[in-house]
């Protein structure tokens, strides 16, 4: 067990989306998965149900996305998983802010820029520095780190200027991740959600029986964390940087 | 046998490039394979090869990709393989031209134009057709139609002024057909291929050794053919579009 | 008045849209208009409206945008303006289809791809050869060509997959001719018309009064002239390759 | 001359740069002006030069981009110029960071996000409102707000992280704002800056007199400053959202 490779993922909500649905099929596939996010107890309620599915998973819950809070909770993860590499890091908090931006606050501008750059830069760090600490592995990979996206990442509309400010960032900084450590076999990626994804958020907030059941339109949390797989098996010949996700039957 | 599902490949090359490492890949996974390009020989050396190793796979050759040959290897596609549902398709065919703009021919415009445009919407209209006859499956899907393209798909440059024209013309396909029809459960999407690919002819081009045993510093058809395989299993609840591929250590 | 210097507007419809603009405006700012399109009468009519009111103009009608009709219309323009330096030039001409996929025939493709690529490489070719046999002028040109683009040229959709197809390789040409001869003090630019432009055959088509007469929702083909010649006086150290123009209301 | 309308203009550096060209063509064309920026001297050296050459400019200076600082400059220039509308706003504030990602600094990224988000965000709603209280002038608009970018706003690069995940946000932050205040006849545009300017920071760093001398090689302030006017004199019915501007021999 001790020589299970580390994959931390970050920005989990309530443990019913992307963040969750990835961290489920990494441990599935021999993954110590590291949780690190805000909300202690569905961090908690998700390790717990990852281990009693027999895989391995510790929640390491931190109270922002500020640097300090992010280097603590890296130094928590070495300590906990000593001697086992982080192979695999996904990015994956957001600060969705939805309001003309007239009503923007600038308390909603600090959280989108702590969350979606302060965060994402102190998080990149750390796991590209222990990226930088592992052999090439069968795949010719020191390790993956992978950037969650939205519509708003490649797209300023009427109600998202604080949120596609945020999200046009965390795709420039992986972009230039992408460049600059590709180099050193470290493969960085963007996936670009573009639709309403499936979440215990989602289903409260819409509460339309009909949108939950049809797989064709709305995204599955478990349809993503396939794709994120997929970006981290690829071999070192033929990496991707971004791709989108989207329904079948959306409209774009 | 009869049963298999039928992906037909059109662009070939010399048998050793991305379409062929399809081919193969394609086969494996069960697909009766339709071999569908110019170069008689090698088409049929290739289907020999697939059928040597237990898959299954017919070569179309076609003297042009104008509408007629397109449509007529089609027909010949659909009687060779009758009841079988065409559920692939992959459009691998180019025309590059690297040539200063004043030194481009009409014959060169013709014949980019030819390939990119008049075969590209000639195969999408069989295929689309074919596509629409079919149930959805499994995956939720009527079929997957894949477009290779390049870096000249999405910028122009001081020698591809008529390959990148050609290369822009079918990512706009491409994403139009991908708009329009994924509302029919048919999955079209499109592959930046962002870096040289190992093949027999960039082998003898390049001369070079390292360049061809370094993984790092070039594309092999294997690994595309990977991501390949995954766009065509992705669920109808996360399908990309679009995504780029390139090996780990080239500079962009 | 023999030494004005002549602008080659290519693509003029019934001459009250973007191409009649621009010459118009062009005349009064001092050029020679050669005008190159289909529709002799209309051409005509155009020329001798710019006559009349003071500029210089001169029809020269093609039947189509073949290479050879574009290369006789230039032939012509060089014997009839001797002397004088062809300075600008406009490609204006289009081929709008708005069909859903499988309505759109191949004679439809066949004539997006004579208007968008084999008209526009051998406009492309007469000028850019013309524009070198130019001294640098006060602002540092030999030249300027300019392309009219679309919504289509930046994004395929459900009724455009010939009609983007054509506007994109517009684009990647109007890209790699700017980036190869930029070095040459020739400018290429490429103007993205996002919304409805106010024409006779707009006009007609919509039949909606409140549509024409209020100018913040539809593009006026003087507006659009009005960027063009600011991309014409661009000094060498600041040229544009590509803006957008919407009207102030447009949604996008 | 107390009806003159404002134009606001932030990030003026030395006063050499393209805040100042455009503040000295602004001042001509009958702007007053307001200097927002850091750097109390050379802001009010600035004022001096244009007040000397027969313009009007006062300076407000700031010692950050905080929402705090911005706001009260914002309430200094209305009771400076008191019944005068603004009509201009250009912000063009930066902070370039150039640097391996692992050399950043958790300062380096709360400059750039202060510079490019806070400040952006706290500028623009000033702006927007002050447009609000405006009539619509003879050119169909409230008022001009400009954003400088530069390469770095649709690429990152590596070393870049930083500070093209500001320019991307503004440029997010710009898109969403034409989109969401072109209703209101409020034009907002973005320039993509692709090239080297011509500042007094530039020639010492650079201490190359040919690339100096030489115009077709380096952008020039006054050259951008043109294409600023432009923007701001485009008619109702054709508004430009963003362009690029470089000099005419740079690679790109």
């Amino acid at each position: 067990m001790a020589t299970k490779p580390v994959a931390v993922i970050s920005g989990l909500g309530s443990g019913s989306g992307t963040g969750a649905a990835a961290a489920r099929l990494l441990a599935k596939e021999g993954y110590a998965i590291a949780l690190v996010a805000r909300g202690a107890d569905s961090l908690k309620a998700l390790a717990d149900e990852i281990n009693a599915a027999g895989g391995t998973a510790s929640p390491f819950s931190i109270s922002s996305y500020s640097t300090t809070d992010i280097n603590t909770a890296y130094a928590q993860i070495r300590a906990h998983y000593q001697g086992q590499p982080i192979r695999v890091a996904l990015y994956n908090a957001t600060h969705p802010v939805w309001k003309p931006f007239l009503d923007i606050t600038p308390e909603d501008v600090q959280a989108v820029t702590q969350t979606n750059i302060e965060g994402a830069f102190a998080f990149s760090k750390n796991v590209i520095q222990a990226f930088q600490a592992n052999q090439v592995d069968e795949k010719g990979k020191r390790g993956s780190l992978i950037f969650t996206g939205a519509t708003a990442s490649v797209r300023g509309n009427i109600t998202t200027s604080a949120f596609s400010a945020g999200k046009h960032a965390v795709r420039a900084l992986s972009q230039s991740l992408a460049k600059e450590f590709g180099k050193q076999n470290i493969h960085v990626s963007h996936a670009i959600i573009d639709g309403g994804i499936l979440t215990n958020a989602s289903r409260e907030r819409r509460n339309d029986l009909e949108w939950e059941q049809n797989e064709d339109v709305r995204l599955s949390p478990d349809g993503i964390a396939e794709s994120y797989l997929h970006l981290i098996k690829q071999p070192r010949s033929a990496w991707t940087w971004e791709l989108d996700l989207r329904p079948a039957h959306e409209k774009w």
